[in-house]
């Protein structure tokens, strides 16, 4: 094994030529050939800051759902949903629940609270050590805030959390982060904040880490469930009866029972959380317009919540309490990926929450196309008809 | 608002013109311009199965990190692992970790469960129902495994787990799927399974759906990380002492206490596993091999375990208890996709378990360069040095 | 401090007098008297297996409840049902469903698992040792079957589950346990079954624990709801509408639109399960029956599932996946503990069912109890009534 | 079947002679005897608010343990801990612990928050009727703490958490509670503040509950382990190597490596806390004084921390986030229970504190013996010194 060092050129490693040669590389080290991911149509020059050793690119499939008529408060109107897969059923399952709940009105949407954290932990002598320390923490809070703020222009530092356990104290940053997902900003000022605090605590700090973990970075939990991680927005709308009987040929009896069986399943199973498959809109959506993949991990959370209502009909709300999205920053500049964010109106500055809005919206729409297909008994076969069914 | 249907060809859709025709469309509707994703390098004709709607696509940067060195049962050597992402220091921080554990020697992997679920559920008149009912289906087996694999050429139905709660018994078919992740094949192979129990059991059942959830898909479960679903993989490795000081500046005590520092914290938290960021290794190595992007959800879970040997060096182990990975179906025969597996030699029948293997391997990267860095105070500035911090 | 040593006495220290002057001792270095806790009227000659330092006892205040009328396969008929509580308005309100079930034609119960665990957990040089290992443990059953149960009379082991993680396989022993709860018995078996593992598996056992943790012994666990531990007892029951407006004057509807809101937030809040206070009715039957009190902690979690039928009425169901019993051994002999378990026909051999149904159906009562209360705004009131709020 | 209604005494229903009816009803419907029940030294008039249906008592034997050495805030000394159980072993191996410990120097403990908990709920016509009603609940938190108050001379609102979901807000009310556990009184000053609420909102809410379960009430959830409830109290200790070996026959690196791989089993299994089994001491000392005994399903959680320090020694840690204990009230006036707290010196106004730290030090006692007898393979052969053990 000679395990030959991927090349990089020093002074231009972000430009056709170094890709050309790292994929030169590549080939000759494992015989592929990567001639198609060298097909892209964007100057590499724009990529520091969104990939090393970069290479080429990965051509995800893009189809548009929709359109998906939104009643938010940041997103109003239709929207056609940019969604990149290689998953058959998904764009024409999302879509046929797009045209249900756009016969029926629309989808209301609602932003209820919004935070990114990061979250340092301290450890003292002992447990009461770490005590004294979070009575001087809540405190000294504005010196903290301001020490945090001046790494960054948009983040907010909001508040403090103070988990106590064993001789350490959890601390659980919440900033504002305006329209970009925001962890390296909280990152970057946490730190900040960290050291001005490691520099002025009057007492003695045995051990400091810039996560102790209660961020829960890039994994689903309890605390984002509970506390919010990025957007927490409530997507919901009533279905007519007849409407489900005429498009989905089902009723609001059949879907809610299979709701609540599906719901004891989960229960017992250890599902994190009550819907069905979130994560399949979200991911999709995500890679369509620049999010940050790995975000699936925590964003996939909701709080299903169905009802019968007193009219015959069928009130259906999904809660995401973690949906980690950004209109600006990261990924969100890239040719493609703004093409797409832009095709919703949802590039720039001041669209995230109208990002996160039909987002929502586009998970619900998925979880009534599903739960319907479950039901009447069209799962199967409508993958037969996208041609995901091969023996 | 017009809601103008979004146009098909119904003859033929899966063609350059029929993309160009609703990127068209979109470009009307929203004003924005698509022309970038409309630069593609592959015939639509192959997309069927794998998208509806198709207008074009998203690139997404693709880097390649390490070599990753793999001591596998089915992958061994040296493997330069593709990743797609748009977040910066993600293919570094991957990469340091490779260098790393390739100068120890290289990362042990094993499979030790392979399993694809699908889990209809059955009611009944009272419990008793239920409970006579799971007798018959363990007395019926061989029927019923007939049942379902006259619908697939390479699944098999392993066995059949029951969970009784209240009048109703979940039942969660395990199948082995050869290369294929298998959702599908499963739903299909299960859906001929209850077909024929519907047709054969005496006794009367009161409903059923072809899912009761249990199958927990796309999303995080405790029965996943118990029972398995994809692939059961472990990568493990010794770490010496002098390298971690050399390479990484810090020791394994450091790294140590940093660990169980954030599980505690993760435990308070309600973090669903005690590993650092498995999703983000995985999630740019599905993007860029194929795999079904929402899987994110079930795949990044993980058991981290690590002990200081007695000889002062540093075993790391990860498990991943639910990676779901396919070589062949999906998206894994798309143009750069498939170019990406084939430079792991992982494309095509026969190699699932070598990705998987490739893929823990890269997750345990991950881990300890994160790990490190956290340990290290790099880990701010090193998303300076990569660009990510701006302002 | 001088830290004066509890008496013993070496040879008769199960005696009224060894008892007495331990009280004597306790009131000399506190300073508090202990009269009350000498009022006993049993044997203290019986007491060994069941505490040490016996001192004296606390009077436990006992009140019956019902009847509870049980349409079981080991409990059928009306039984009144022992519970020792401090806590007013329980045993009102317990009364109170059982008097609505008990009109409503009797709970129906129906024990659908039974096992005992003890999981010893065994380390390798690698992951390949651990699945080696568990291949080893599949093939040699019979063997380890024997050596378990050359310990016990009543004993069987059932089956073992595997579980991998790192280089660790983790055992889960299943026993059928008789009447007795068996923890202990469970322990002794598996301590002689990992004897002779230890004696003869051929190869290199790096570590072992006789229990690795996933008996989650007096801890509540999911692996307990999806695999059972003591009895998985299922009470079900059909209210009538009229039934429900006469007597708790409420309606199907408000009684489940109550549930469900509460389902939601238990899942919000992360809540092991989603019953109301099925920890009430078990610890107050547990003490009053001699059950270890402890396993409050794994017993009380449930899976409740109601449904409002077609015909208007009221479905309720819970089901109890780790009821831990015992009709023999532990504290079911002694004095007062007997007359309990005499009470309900349910002391000594083959009882032990008898009694997990009846607590499933005292369960159940308490559910509904408490539901109504909450919906029709009593739940205040009722606990003034009964002396409950003091200002 | 006839269903004999319990007698009850309507005028003197707290008497012997009330007492001894209900025994002869039961000995009658039975055929049982229950002669050792009526066995009892105090005066049933004490018991309103206690129990209903009063018919006689539980024996509960009754050993001490100890004296366990804690450095407390509000225990400060050595105590003999009264421990009610019919579990052999149990109190021998917390003795086993007090004594390690206690030679080690003394448990430090401290409690590090306090609050009891009620959660109503509140829905509305959409999601932002919910976040209207949120802001106006804050902005009138005075006006619902006073109306809360006027309930309860004790009792203090601190603050009131929100959590939308749906179309719900669902409130968490903080109560400091003084030496009480705090249920009923939370219960009532909310149902007062909800009232208030009720006549003072000015916008339209569809629906309410007193409780939608936030309170998660006699369950386990992680909101009591993030956010409280009772007490949350730490215990943590240095335990010299030397005196493991000395006593325990095991080393800080044996015990050590027991806990990790007992907690990768328990984080596999789903276990909701990392402790070993504090259930056992926490149910046997509530029984003891007079705790509401359901409460172990909530107070049972701990997040156990230990170290091996730079010099060899063993620090642990016990963190118990949701321990309610009251030392006024409910039981705790009882004739045995009165004399347990007293010999503690805990019974009445401001003990409750000192009883919860001399809690948490009884709990890390049994933690620690636990531990190292499973590390000592003298788990199961201790059990049969104890008597448990019968074939």
């Amino acid at each position: 094994m000679t395990s030959a060092r991927i090349p990089r050129d020093k002074d231009n490693d972000y430009t056709r030529e170094a890709a050309a040669a790292r994929r030169a590389f590549i080939e000759e080290q494992s015989g592929a050939s990567l001639e198609q991911t060298g097909q892209y149509s964007f100057d590499p020059a724009v990529l520091p800051g969104n990939i090393e050793n970069f290479t080429g690119i990965v051509q995800m499939p893009l189809g548009f759902a929709g359109p998906v008529r939104v009643n938010g408060e940041h997103a109003e109107g239709d929207f056609y949903v940019p969604m990149a897969t290689t998953e058959g059923t998904l764009v024409a399952s999302y879509s046929r629940g797009m045209r249900l709940t756009r016969e029926a009105g629309g989808i209301t949407t609602t932003v209820v609270d919004d935070a990114m954290q990061r979250s340092p932990v301290f450890a003292f002598a002992d447990a009461r050590g770490a005590r004294d320390f979070g009575i001087w923490v809540a405190e000294n809070f504005p010196a903290i805030k301001a020490a945090a703020e001046t790494t960054t222009r948009s983040g907010r530092l909001r508040n403090i959390e103070q988990y106590p356990a064993s001789r350490m104290l959890y601390l659980r940053f919440n900033y504002t982060t305006g329209d970009a997902a925001g962890q390296n900003m909280c990152g970057k000022a946490t730190f900040a904040a960290c050291r001005w605090i490691l520099d002025n605590y009057p007492g003695a700090i045995t051990r400091y880490f810039l996560s102790g973990n209660m961020d829960t970075d890039k994994k689903h939990s309890q605390i984002n469930t509970l506390h919010t991680r990025g957007k927490r927005v409530i997507a919901e709308i009533t279905l007519p009866r007849d409407l489900l009987r005429d498009l989905m040929r089902t009723t609001p009896e059949a879907m809610y029972a299979a709701r609540m069986t599906s719901q004891l399943g989960g229960l017992m199973a250890g599902a994190v959380h009550n819907g069905v498959h979130p994560a399949n809109g979200i991911a999709s959506v995500f890679i369509a317009t620049g999010q940050d993949e790995a975000n699936v991990a925590e964003s996939h959370a909701s709080l299903v919540h169905a009802e019968i209502t007193p009219e015959g009909d069928y009130y259906y709300s999904v809660t995401l309490p973690s949906l980690i999205v950004a209109t600006y920053g990261g990924g969100t500049g890239l040719a493609t990926q703004r093409e797409c964010l832009e095709s919703m109106g949802c590039y720039g500055e001041g669209k995230a929450r109208k990002l996160a809005e039909i987002i929502a919206a586009t998970v619900l729409c998925g979880e009534v196309s599903l739960g319907a297909a479950v039901v009447s008994e069209e799962w199967v076969s409508s993958h037969d008809t996208y041609g995901r069914n091969r023996p």
